[in-house]
């Protein structure tokens, strides 16, 4: 490790991930003590796809872990989007459910957006609704269940003290689970936010004003080191499978970000894997109990 | 007027609505003949707040322009809130309303914001309600109701040719109903936004950077000519009083740019009054017609 390398801080989202676990497990068994049940996440899984099994391992792994008990329905690949409405529709009604999650994607059958726009605000963990989305444009942070990246991403920010008010945060990429909500996010919390895309022109100046740079665009490797500004914080949530022959998998994972030498530039950076990742299911569990704790509220 | 100054289009939001109203009427006429009943906008005030009577005053008058019905509900400042959430409630089940504008601000004892998120996000034609905000988050330009003012400065980048696509925009003000959602709209469009406010450090740097600048904070004549990239596109919302000994009324409005200096480098720029301030109105009409659309859509 050279000395330029070293003096970049590494923003461990797998160890911050595990610092949230012990405190969710805390909470967990107090809310059960008090309430004489735990936490309940559904999790509706369409079909056979290798990778959303894993997805589905790792979620239900993470409630076990933290005392949330995990509901999977595991419907088979060419149910009906009726059918599936149906399975939403019950868990909506069901009040030992708090959280639903429908694994994505959905067969090429089934109108996913229709099906995840059925589902409960109230129990929608994953902040997919159109509810949900309208209420983090107006309240930010203190919405009521912001994405599970979006919120990594921020929580990384917060438990890594990286000041935010006044700062200039570029983000690149607008989708509907990370660029955009974390936009808003970041302005809630005062700082200055540009939002960059595919048209975005000469983005490598844009980036070059960043004091915080969020990268969600799914393309490995895109965002060089020599674009960052010395000093800039970054986080880097793609996961993107480049060829190495050197694995087993004949595959590695990479982020959005050239970490080699964005470390040579950066104050600090997340890692791909072990960055943003591990906040996504953390976020998800998150969720799920203060889904449990707004239904015990009243 | 000299040499510089006139090289600066003038965005001409007077002229732009009047288009606007020639065309609402004639979809009106048409909507009339064929559903037998026209569009009608309920218009709700509480208290006798001079500056509120003018404005539903100039809305109704808008409406009656372009043949929506307005129906006026004038409730006493000392209305209970219950009752009011009671009126706004029958208008939602009223199928003879279409658009319903709860005229702000509401007397204090009353929580204006439970009120106005009580209106249908079908009928919410002012775009506030969480639901809405949702679905302008999700459809940009596509939303249901986009807010009146951030349509309107839409709609005069549209109609004067502006390109979006691959520019910088700078939006200063992040309120709910200008800065937040023209922000999320100009990047529906393809445009790089980046979103000021007051914790922004050297705004007038980042405002040098702008193809176009949109201005919504509310302070009189903020940004400066000299702030401006030569040739960049400036959308004033600001409508300020400033206090002005040669007016009979004591004082004159002027916008969020020093109007003077800004067409000296800008190549268009809106003026205040007669900019943004009559496309608000308009597109609280063309709202009301669209949400007549909708209702008669199935």
């Amino acid at each position: 490790m050279s000395e330029s390398e070293s003096s970049c801080q590494r923003i461990d989202g797998l160890a911050t991930s595990k610092a949230l676990y012990a405190e969710y497990k805390e909470r967990v068994a107090e809310l059960k003590e008090k309430h004489g049940q735990a936490p309940a996440l559904a999790v509706i899984l369409v079909g056979e796809r290798k990778d959303s099994q894993t997805y589905v391992r790792m979620k239900t792994k993470a409630c076990n872990e933290v005392g949330v008990e995990p509901v999977e329905h595991t419907l088979p690949e060419d149910v009906s989007e009726a059918k599936l409405m149906e399975v939403v529709a019950e868990l909506n009604a069901d009040p030992k459910v708090n959280g639903i999650l429908v694994q994505l994607p959905l067969p090429k059958h089934i109108d996913a957006d229709k099906v995840v726009q059925s589902i409960s605000p109230l129990k929608d963990v994953d902040g997919l609704t159109e509810a949900n989305a309208g209420n983090l444009f107006r309240l930010g942070m203190k919405g009521r269940f912001i994405p599970c990246t979006a919120l990594g991403c921020m929580l990384l920010l917060k438990r890594y003290n990286v000041p935010l008010e006044g700062k200039h945060a570029v983000v690149i990429g607008r989708s509907m689970l990370v660029g955009k909500p974390v936009s808003l996010l970041l302005q809630s919390e005062n700082a200055t936010v540009t939002m960059c895309h595919s048209r975005t022109k000469d983005l490598p100046s844009v980036v070059q004003q960043a004091d915080i740079v969020i990268a969600a665009i799914g393309k490995a490797n895109f965002v060089q080191g020599d674009w960052l500004k010395p000093g800039a914080v970054v986080i880097d949530v793609g996961i993107n499978a480049v060829d190495d022959s050197t694995k087993k998998a004949g595959f590695r994972l990479v982020g959005d970000v050239e970490y080699a030498s964005a470390v040579k530039v950066a104050s600090a950076a997340t890692p791909v894997p072990g960055g943003v990742g591990p906040m996504t299911v953390a976020c998800l569990i998150g969720n799920t109990i203060n889904a449990f704790e707004l239904a015990h509220k009243n």
